[in-house]
């Protein structure tokens, strides 16, 4: 059971959910903005609004599924809460996340987040300041990026 | 292990931790600021800057434990990341919490938050729009409170 309570009025929404790949929070609805490589599901936990000015969502990637390369206006934050993956700033050696990993993004840098090619992986990620702005999505990471991150890990 | 990453310098924090009651993210230190009842402990995972407008940390609660009375200028929202809890709004019924639940606290509300008697509790807690200022702590949950929320969660 998923809830969330707000103290405006509260009110609940009560969902049932299959957790068993994304670690506490729900899996939610499959990604289709165009955004993604391979398959992810995003869950909002926190929607825009003008209170809160952030959001909060929880984002599952299959094995190998990864965000385009993209910016952030106002910053982003990412808590892993469970799978292997990997975040990867622009011109910077790839870094390596598992469940406990905090990452703070900073307004404007370029990169991208994902799974490992062998497992699934969950993060929350929360947009800060959102009256900065939306994020910019600056095309795909192609396969021959990933592979590069991925051999480099290897060896 | 926990790790944080900046994007701003890769700039690494690692340490070990118990983690076994506070899942996935670490417990941290103790509270000893006075403004909580029982044994709490918090581990800051993003703190005060002037990028992000807001934080991050883990709080972990033994039984019984919970926060004064307080209220958030800027808002909060919590993520229950595991044991079972409360949140009480001034004036309106506790609502229970356990794994999964998101809480979101509107500026300025009257509220406490903790453990339920007999359960470790464990929340990430991200204050929002820090420029708004600081908390305010407005004296303890006393006993007869707390007991009469339990006395009504079991009627």
């Amino acid at each position: 059971m998923f809830k969330v309570i707000s103290s405006k009025g509260g009110k609940k929404m009560n969902r049932l959910s299959d957790l068993s790949e994304s670690v506490i929070f729900p899996k939610g609805n499959k990604v289709t903005n165009g955004n993604f490589t391979g398959t992810a599901w995003v869950e909002m936990l926190v929607s825009n609004d003008d209170i809160f000015n952030c959001r909060v969502y929880n984002v599952t990637f299959s094995p190998g599924a990864r965000t385009d390369w993209h910016r952030h206006p106002g910053g982003q934050i990412l808590l892993v809460t469970g799978g292997k993956g990997y975040f990867k700033e622009e011109g910077k050696p790839v870094q390596p996340l598992q469940r406990g990993d905090v990452v703070k993004i900073n307004p404007n840098v370029k990169h991208w987040h994902g799974a490992t090619a062998d497992s699934w992986f969950v993060h929350i990620a929360i947009p800060t300041n959102r009256h900065k702005g939306k994020s910019e999505w600056l095309g795909p990471v192609t396969d021959e990026e990933y592979n590069n991150v991925k051999s480099k890990k290897q060896n």
